[in-house]
């Protein structure tokens, strides 16, 4: 893919938004939506990026994503919800998620919101991070459909659920834990299929459950493999009963494809919660120690061949910071199909000529 | 390894506790040390078993763990407490914080004990299954010393932090999640050695932070490689966190080796949650979800070679069914040790008797 001139986030976050509006979504949830999609790009994290638009109004344009969803708690205790997502995008609903969250903090030390009937939510790390801005540990997952074979198995019936925890420091960047539970995400293979490349072994698995190292073996009717075998299979399975099974909603093989099935909604949860660090100490002294920790972890010789030992999340931050700067780079395939999209939705040439030319 | 015949549960908690009682621990305490350790041999995690008693007699006899520990809630919430083990047990503060959380769940639906200056608990899964019998999500995580080194580093920094979830079902087994965050645990490729077996690839690095085959180069000075490299590398920080972090405790580096540093305090800490599930649906409903989930993923197709799917914790839970029926097989090294223990301590012979001859 060849890279075309950068645009600025505040450009992509109005464009981004502008298309959503003008496809349904109230103008504050196209930009809730829009924000995490850039936040992604910015962290050069664009599987989760800008990118995901064409699919999500495919899914708006067939009807199977209510863009003025009518959020319902429909249970609560004061630490606790349950939220009905009423099959809006899954930016909206994770974000009135956090909300209730960080209300919920304010009375108690120790909050989980869980939800049901959503949509993908972006990544992970993009709702647990809010959380650690306001000296809380916050933990985000969510189910997704069957990819992965439990061990022994042929065929997929667990979701790669990702899982995300963001901890606050004092002076470095915060840690950022995300990752999916299988050894690789999807888009992986697809890449190395483009190249006419084959995988490592440990990858996937074909449509019989065994081994494979060619792309399409994996693709079609294959499966992922769970990270460290039955470890990433354990806590897909964790990740699935915190957010479908307390949700009460729906999960495993009732979980649709978001990409192959775009008439069927995905119906997917996810469970958010908060652990406020003064609730056991200082938070001062809690994030000089994790900078402590952060401290000692960097200074360890490096191995042959590394120039850095890196804190999970700090290489994303640290784009973030440039690309903040000096605008996100994105692949003239994304860029184009974004074009087309604001065309379509009638959305201000102003605003589509920030687009850098393709 | 030889087996000897097989012993009672009954009779190896009674001869265990024993030998721990006449070492100092206070009956109730000793009960409590020896039944997480039987508990772990019925489920033939005999690593985690009866085999730990020769060291925890060597730290008690240094003085480096205290057998009448004054265990102390430094700070408390209605939610949260942490909790100063005054370096007693890692058992015997672990049932206290259990116990804590127990009380504090009739009041809220999350709550959460970190606790510091403990010692090893056996199996997490042991403390985080007492708490899913009483239909709440248990959770457990404790920090170690270092044995892994981050991505990139050539030296251990991190410990291969286990954690541990339990899910209670209806009719099936509970879901019994409790993994070490490395891909192996160091006593696999001390296995290796004993065979004199090469290792895979990907087990562990030597001392420079290179790959390696050779298990005598991750024994000495080499580290154990994280699962899914950043994966389990962000794991294991997120659990110290929880646990040491979050706690006040020591962290990383300054965690002495329980075996290789017999004379220094140990100094680890936990994390135990538990997330009471009435808070979100009602408990029958979920664990009839629980069951249908276990049901989906069971149904699958079998993997060549594959003759069942087992559910996490599945095959050990068997085992104690068995054992529990058929008594304990213990190695005859195992054996005799204990007997050695128990002749040292002057526990009656009566109580000795019940070992099989080795």
């Amino acid at each position: 893919m060849t890279e075309s001139h950068a645009i600025q986030a505040s450009d992509l976050l109005e464009l981004t938004a502008g298309i959503l509006h003008k496809n349904g979504l109230p103008e504050p949830d196209a930009r809730i939506v829009a924000d995490s999609l850039v936040d992604a790009d910015l962290r050069g994290v664009s599987s989760h990026g800008v990118l995901r638009m064409e699919t999500y109004l495919q899914r708006l344009n067939n009807r199977v994503m209510n863009p003025t969803p009518e959020l319902k708690t429909v249970s609560e205790t004061p630490a606790t919800a349950v939220l009905d997502g009423d099959n809006g995008f899954g930016q909206v609903v994770s974000q009135r998620a956090v909300d209730i969250l960080l209300a919920k903090t304010n009375d108690t030390p120790l909050a989980a919101v869980s939800v049901r009937n959503s949509n993908h939510f972006g990544a992970a790390a993009y709702w647990a991070a809010q959380l650690a801005e306001h000296d809380l540990i916050g933990i985000t997952v969510s189910n997704v459909e069957p990819l992965m074979p439990a061990p022994g198995g042929a065929e997929a019936r667990i979701g790669n659920n990702p899982l995300s925890v963001v901890v606050p420091s004092l002076t470095h960047r915060p840690i950022v834990v995300d990752m999916a539970t299988s050894v690789v995400p999807l888009g992986k293979i697809l890449n190395a299929k483009s190249k006419g490349e084959a995988i490592p072994e440990g990858w996937g698995v074909d449509s019989n459950g065994q081994p494979t190292t060619v792309p399409d073996e994996v693709i079609n009717g294959g499966s992922l493999f769970p990270v460290g075998g039955p470890k990433g299979y354990g806590l897909a399975i964790i990740v699935e009963v915190l957010s479908a099974l307390l949700s009460g909603g729906e999960f495993g093989t009732d979980i649709h494809s978001m990409y192959q099935e775009l008439e069927s909604p995905n119906r997917i949860s996810h469970f958010f919660m908060a652990i406020k660090v003064s609730a056991f100490l200082d938070p001062q002294i809690f994030k000089a120690s994790v900078d402590r920790y952060i401290n000692q972890i960097k200074s360890s010789a490096l191995a042959p061949g590394s120039d850095a030992i890196h804190m999970p999340g700090e290489i994303e931050l640290r784009a973030k910071d440039k690309n903040t700067h000096d605008g996100i780079s994105l692949p003239a395939s994304v860029t184009e199909g974004l074009m087309a999209l604001a065309r379509q939705a009638g959305v201000s040439e102003d605003l589509i000529n920030n687009l850098p030319a393709a």
